[in-house]
């Protein structure tokens, strides 16, 4: 049988630009982690990934602060990790409550109804943080089995305050899960101490490793949801009673590591050492840093006029930032000048947001004043460049 | 809130050992993979990445030999696109076939019940080609929707002929999925010829590209069996409506690529080299290049003496060989000397294989004559040692 020709476009060599990601992620890594990057990979039982996978564990429950024993890092993107969250702690027909604040909420939603997982609603508005009050309201209400939170809706851009909610889920007897994809190592997050049972977060936010393995961590109380489950898990890929084995997370009880799937040993080298850089600078000053950036930027966007979605200023995301669209100013034209000019990206909205503002995120390497400076000169400059061509095509 | 210590073990630099890959898989990356997977990370929807993943879908359909348009890769590990293959053209209550001639069968069949699936087995010896007139006459008695085959059973290393199934399944109206995992780009394959409707392969064997990004095509059949579900695919993350877009595979109908997840531009770029590799060789030199390699090796270890788990020599895989542990040698012992004396890798049996064999991968890079030199000295020695060892502790 004959063979087709090769394509063309793959002889042609691989050139890459090296863009400043100051979208809502991925985030640029650190030099540290592209060189981990670059070494020859390993086999997923080989003693030397065993070993990065336990520094990973270790390093992810510092990040998350917890204990919590299976805590790991999926072999997929974040989107996998809310499907994993979903899928393991609840069974066909039990029923989820997910805070609808933006389009993570809607999601999960749709990943939990496509396994049977009925789904109710706590409307809340966007850019908005919620009350405890309203949200154990909705929990008493609803009586679900589970409860899904963005802490960092990237969407609006808001930062919902977690303290508290655990509180209120356990005494209704459902378990709460968390995502911190694009807050956790930018904002204070306490996993065992605010009584989070599924939290999980992205490698290529503030972490800057980059996408496709992403930490979670379960609490001892969804673990045991997770072993008196009378069905499996919908996927073999993120039954957590496999990879928790495999992540050697279940101590007396775990056994020899089980060969589950083949792990990415280059996604396991930029994740460790992006937790290593992370354990060097502290958490807490990567908080402080973060924070520090963020006001710097707020205050220079405010005093040049820009407002923000999120109205109330502690309720505004450390990481992302949504700034409203000036009048007669669209998103695309702004976001192509910024890339053409600077090489520096700006985002549109989602979801809620689309249309109505532009998403800058200053996060990771990227979390320095000097990141501040450079995003508002393209900014301003991209601003009145839109005006400037509106008026003179008027 | 006080935060917990930054764990000590992260404050180690990162050391890792050159190893040379001859078990199963993953095989060793080639230096310009290596080269790629340290460039600066980009956006999951930036032209470059995009231009990257056209750059792909042309790679792996001169890789697969198809013309289907719905070629993509899938951000997870080849596990994944087994799941992912099964859970599209399949909906809950419909039946599957499952050819179970090793540990691939098993871990299909696993998924399909997860999901709500239902599974017969065609039982077929392990190590040992099945017949097409039996295959029809399974596919006859049980009427599946879809048929799953390992063209490559890793586990007892043996390539199951393709051609003629597919004829044989669409005569019944089923589907013919295949997992390639360990074959494509070392032993002929050709999907559209052969009317294979679903397939996927490792990006992380003969491709030698990291592993976490999954390569998998479907035909215009099973386009259609998907578009004409009744119920949503049981993961978001793996619904082929929505990463065909993504993927750009729909051409007119396709519209804007939507934002789907973030895709790993680390892995899009390893994979685009890996591809770009596999064009500059050509298809047909690489399939000649494996398999004068396993000649090679394979008369050099009959002259040895060492037999061979599959017994029938064209039915041995190019890539990975299942050779029969002598009398009175271990496995682990065998592999425990190749691995600290040569820093080379021989891995055990597994699933219908396990306790009776040591498998040797020489595919990708490491398909030369040199590494069949290596392993055979490794294997020889190690083997002698082992011996040795047990004579004197006897």
């Amino acid at each position: 049988m004959s063979v087709t020709n090769a394509p063309k476009e793959l002889f042609k060599p691989l050139q890459l630009p090296l863009r400043i990601l100051t979208g809502p992620g991925p985030s640029n890594c650190s030099q540290r982690v592209l060189d981990a990057l670059k070494q020859q990979v390993l086999g997923h039982l080989h003693p030397e990934i065993l070993q990065l996978m336990d520094d990973i564990k270790a390093g992810l429950r510092y990040a998350f602060q917890t204990v919590n024993r299976l805590t790991l890092a999926v072999s997929a993107s974040a989107h996998v990790a809310m499907e994993a969250a979903i899928g393991n702690v609840l069974e066909r027909d039990e029923k989820l409550l997910v805070v609808k604040a933006g389009l993570w909420g809607e999601r999960a939603a749709d990943m939990a109804q496509r396994i049977g997982i009925h789904v109710d609603f706590f409307h809340v508005e966007p850019g908005v943080a919620f009350k405890l009050e309203d949200f154990e309201e909705a929990v008493k209400r609803h009586r679900p089995a589970a409860v899904f939170v963005a802490h960092s809706e990237s969407s609006t851009c808001l930062v919902q305050p977690v303290e508290g909610l655990g509180e209120i889920c356990h005494k209704y007897d459902a378990l709460l899960i968390v995502d911190t994809v694009a807050s956790l190592g930018a904002e204070p997050f306490f996993a065992d101490a605010w009584g989070v049972d599924v939290v999980y977060t992205g490698s290529q936010k503030v972490l800057g490793a980059p996408p496709g393995i992403t930490p979670m961590s379960f609490s001892p109380l969804a673990e045991k949801k997770i072993r008196s489950r009378k069905t499996p898990v919908h996927s073999f890929n993120w039954d957590m009673t496999w990879l928790g084995r495999y992540w050697n997370c279940f101590e007396a009880e775990n056994g020899p590591r089980p060969y589950h799937h083949t792990i990415s040993a280059t996604l396991v080298y930029g994740l460790r050492e992006a937790l290593a850089l992370l354990a060097e600078e502290g958490l807490e000053a990567s908080w402080a840093r973060h924070h520090a950036v963020k006001a710097k930027f707020h205050e220079a966007l405010a005093k040049r006029g820009y407002g923000f979605y999120v109205e109330q200023p502690r309720h505004r995301l450390a990481t992302v930032s949504s700034i409203l669209l000036p009048a007669g100013v669209d998103a695309p034209s702004l976001i192509a000048f910024a890339k053409d000019r600077y090489n520096v990206e700006i985002s549109g909205g989602l979801g809620p947001t689309a249309g109505k503002v532009v998403r800058i995120g200053l996060m990771g390497v990227n979390a320095t004043p000097g990141h501040v400076d450079l995003v508002l000169r393209a900014l301003e400059e991209g601003v009145k460049h839109v005006k400037d061509r509106t008026i003179s095509s008027a």
